[in-house]
């Protein structure tokens, strides 16, 4: 009798649910719910209110969540006449760090008429960036009261992460900080809602919320060093209680079943972030494999058996990615993103006119033009800070550049040259944890950019001198997410007893992989070594111009 | 009676003619004569002959040049219904290095029938780049025997020079050079056959062929050591006679009356380059004010009552450009040819969209857009090297750059950043000059920019931080072509005794100017301390990052 486990990923847009064969990890069915709200960016959707946010903003609402199970599951379950006492399991992925104000049963307050109206009570989205105030504080006070946890998230706390977005509620929304009973990721939120119980997650914990499976969160002095109020956030908003991925969260409660059509009792999985529920998809659970998830941004991740302090990562958490083992992860900040502005804001209207007449999309008319082009032969170097630079520099005023050009310069040649820059930015990343005891053997690429575009994952090859395979599935997470459903129901039901099980059955590769072409990696070492120059110069403070143009760029708006 | 001087100047694609009214500079009538030949590139113009040219070469038909005169004299004449006699004299400038090999007679070699499908008897443009060899050999020769006049040209001597050109001749086609009783600069060429007279000016021999009025050529020994043939060059093939400008050729042959409906007799200054001639035509005629032609390059030239060796500058010749004065040459080799480029290459479909819509071109639509950013706003910086860098680096291997890019950079950022790049590049020139004993203290612009691109003006004047005149003539260099005309006419002819009593009657600046605006020039010292020290970093080897992308661009193409 086949078996199946239900994986639904929250993105930012939209929830997508995907029926999965335990058994092989065949994608059955999959249904996609747009949120009906999508991004809260400008005003809130009241109807007849006019409350509009701040910039650098970005809510939701929750109830798209639910509307997600309600919607997505039963579709899949329709599409694939699936039974539902044949699925054995549910888990769950989200963007993270989503993160709400709730009472104590779980009723966000944004849902409750009095809160209604204010924006502090919905959820903050991942790219909600209006904390920043409140992440500067926190490092700065870190930093003058040697907090050694620090060194864990490469010197810096982001504005995205959990404590910034609760210090900002305090300090702009006292009363939404009192009436909130719970401040909750929106993980762990939704497994709340399937289940009727609050659990919390390593993953988020680790990575988002400063926590530790050895020393917790950090001290209740260096709360309340923040913000008097702050003080025991821990014990009065959040747990002490910390679950580990890969296990269960509890059992779809009566409401739950009415919603997705699934069987009351039906496995939980507890909750996991899209990013990190994609290795173990990627059917990486030993260390040496580094899992690259490639889309607008890359994420990094790999896992270690020993703590090693990676200068410039974003973080590293025990049992935060596959129970066992130090997951870290780095990250880049502008990678599809890079290509998507060149495309929009430097593309000439010749080429876009021959893309139309040969019925291609921008994109694929340079990938050809730039794939014809031999490593070195453009004369261009760029350093892939559009965007800033998360790893290893983690410096969000960092800029980019182009050097090299000329008046026979083309467009596709400066397109090769950005795609060449991430991935130098991924042999910088690559080259820190192997110099720092955590070895990097081999790459697997998931996300939207490896089908998207052969040329960049063939330089990625040849610029980091290792071998890349992709993933089978092109929804990674969702799947990620369905084998840790697999395993919340356990082997006796018909999942299995771990992720490493699981990984091993339901988790594919492709068949193709790029391997580096030594011609190229011979010119790519050469090009590399200019770029390190260019990174460090520009990266580490011998030069700032970088910072002054901004600082400049930010007096000459203030008088404006 | 109103008396008239007919100025000639003979551009790169075509040769015009413009009458002027002796007494004011009023442009009376304008003729253009488009080279039935233009630049010969690719094959040699001869039907049924398939000869083909290697790169970089170019060429032309001196016939075009005697063509010129048949043609747009004539045609202003008629125009402009004035009578032969009341013409008092002709000027003509010309681009340079253009050169060309001819008989004891004048005969070119190529109108001979036994030279003339050999590529060499032609006349070799100024932008005849294949010369680079030979001119490698000449700087290296120089340096070897410790030649002192290198100081004259900024350390080195261009490949579009009058003996690079020469020496190819001598190597590529000995029997050419052999055949050759003159090697001879087309603009005395072209007032050889209007007077039958032949006369060698102190402009061209100055800035292309290392001439000095005190100190003549270089020595035999040092011509010998390039080729044994070389030593008598300037013996055999040129001469030591160097006539001043401002001086009288002769008076026009009856041959050239019957060509161009003036009267035999007619007076016919010496010859003139395109670029020195426009400097009395910009009302300059003493120290302190530097000329700034503005085109697709930037030729800058500022008179001096010293002798100053000014590192960088492409040269300085006395009586150069006005006799009794230092001329001084500077240059940026990527001004106009920039933003084309930009704008080829770099403005996106949207653009174009909306441009069109407008009925805008390109370049109007993005100095609009441009215009209202403000110093500083964008976070850009860029180094205009884009074709290398002329004055001060002297350095062709230098390459672009652009830093300061975000995902929120749009292209009217970058194309105000590279006009500014090409002020920053001006202004370090101007410094240059005014730290080594050559006052600067305004600049007059003219040629095809300032009319063109107001916001361009605007800039340089804030980076410069000072006033910017704009030449009333829009055809500066035949204004001063005719100007030195009326002067080789004489007073007593009604004409004028020198250049400049010339230049105070008849060149003429317009009313407007562009003032440094304070605010503006405040931020711009920043953005070019910043400026210079990258300018420094990349193009005085600190990093030779930008040669060494060459060099590997080289090896690749090499291997292809």
């Amino acid at each position: 009798m086949t078996k199946y486990a239900l994986g639904v990923d929250f993105g930012t847009e939209t929830g997508r649910a995907v029926l999965v064969d335990v058994a092989d990890g065949r994608e059955v069915a999959t249904a996609v719910y747009a949120y009906s709200h999508g991004v809260i960016d400008e005003k809130l959707p009241i109807p007849g209110a006019e409350i509009r946010l701040e910039p650098d903003w970005a809510l939701q609402d929750p109830q798209d969540y639910i509307r997600t199970f309600q919607n997505a599951i039963p579709a899949v379950l329709e599409q694939a006449k699936v039974k539902p006492e044949d699925v054995i399991g549910i888990g769950i992925d989200f963007t993270a760090c989503t993160m709400l104000p709730v009472k104590q049963d779980g009723t966000p307050l944004c849902d409750l008429p009095e809160f209604r109206r204010e924006p502090h009570a919905w959820v903050k989205l991942w790219k909600h960036h209006a904390a920043q105030p409140e992440a500067d504080q926190i490092n700065e006070t870190a930093r003058k009261m040697d907090q050694k946890w620090l060194d864990r998230y490469g010197g810096k706390i982001s504005s995205e992460w959990f404590f910034s977005k609760a210090l900002q509620i305090l300090d702009e929304a006292p009363e939404i900080y009192a009436a909130a009973d719970r401040l909750i990721e929106a993980a762990d939120w939704v497994v709340w809602q399937l289940t009727g119980v609050e659990t919390r997650n390593s993953c988020t914990a680790g990575y988002k919320a400063i926590w530790s499976k050895h020393e917790g969160f950090p001290d209740k002095s260096y709360f309340k060093a923040l913000h008097p109020q702050l003080e025991n956030v821990v014990d009065e908003k959040m747990t002490r209680d910390i679950r580990p991925i890969g296990g269960r969260a509890g059992s779809l409660t009566e409401q739950a079943a009415s919603w997705t059509g699934l069987k009351p009792g039906t496995a939980v999985a507890i909750a996991n972030v899209d990013a990190h529920v994609s290795v173990p998809a990627a059917s990486v659970t030993e260390i040496g494999r580094m899992v690259m998830i490639m889309g607008t941004s890359i994420c990094h991740m790999v896992l270690g058996d020993e703590e090693h302090v990676v200068p410039g990562m974003c973080g590293y958490v025990e049992d935060g990615i596959i129970p066992g083992f130090f997951g870290y992860e780095a990250g880049q900040s502008c990678v599809g993103d890079h290509f998507a502005w060149f495309v929009e804001n430097c593309v000439p209207a010749s080429y876009e006119a021959e893309a139309r007449k040969r019925n291609m999309d921008a994109h694929q008319l340079l990938e050809e033009k730039a794939a014809k082009l031999r490593p070195g032969e453009s004369g261009l170097l760029a350093l892939d800070w559009w965007n800033g630079n998360r790893s290893i520099l983690v410096d969000v005023d960092l800029t980019g550049l182009l050097l090299g050009a000329t008046l026979a310069t083309k467009p596709e040649e400066i397109y090769r040259t950005l795609i060449e820059a991430t991935a130098y930015g991924t042999r910088v990343i690559v080259d820190a944890f192997q110099q720092n005891g955590v070895p990097i053997n081999e790459l697997v690429a998931c996300g939207g950019l490896p089908e998207k575009n052969k040329l960049l994952m063939q330089i990625f090859a040849d610029v980091t001198g290792r071998e890349i395979k992709v993933t089978a599935s092109k929804q990674t997470p969702a799947l990620g997410s369905a084998m840790f459903g697999a395993v919340a129901a356990g082997k006796p039901a018909g999942g299995y007893d771990s992720i490493y099980a699981a990984a091993q059955s339901m988790a594919h590769l492709e068949g193709e992989t790029y391997k580096p072409i030594p011609e190229n990696q011979e010119i790519y070492e050469k090009l590399f070594a200019e770029y390190l120059r260019l990174h460090d110069y520009f990266g580490r403070g011998e030069n700032n111009v970088m910072k002054t143009l901004k600082k400049i760029k930010a007096e000459v708006k203030h008088v404006a």
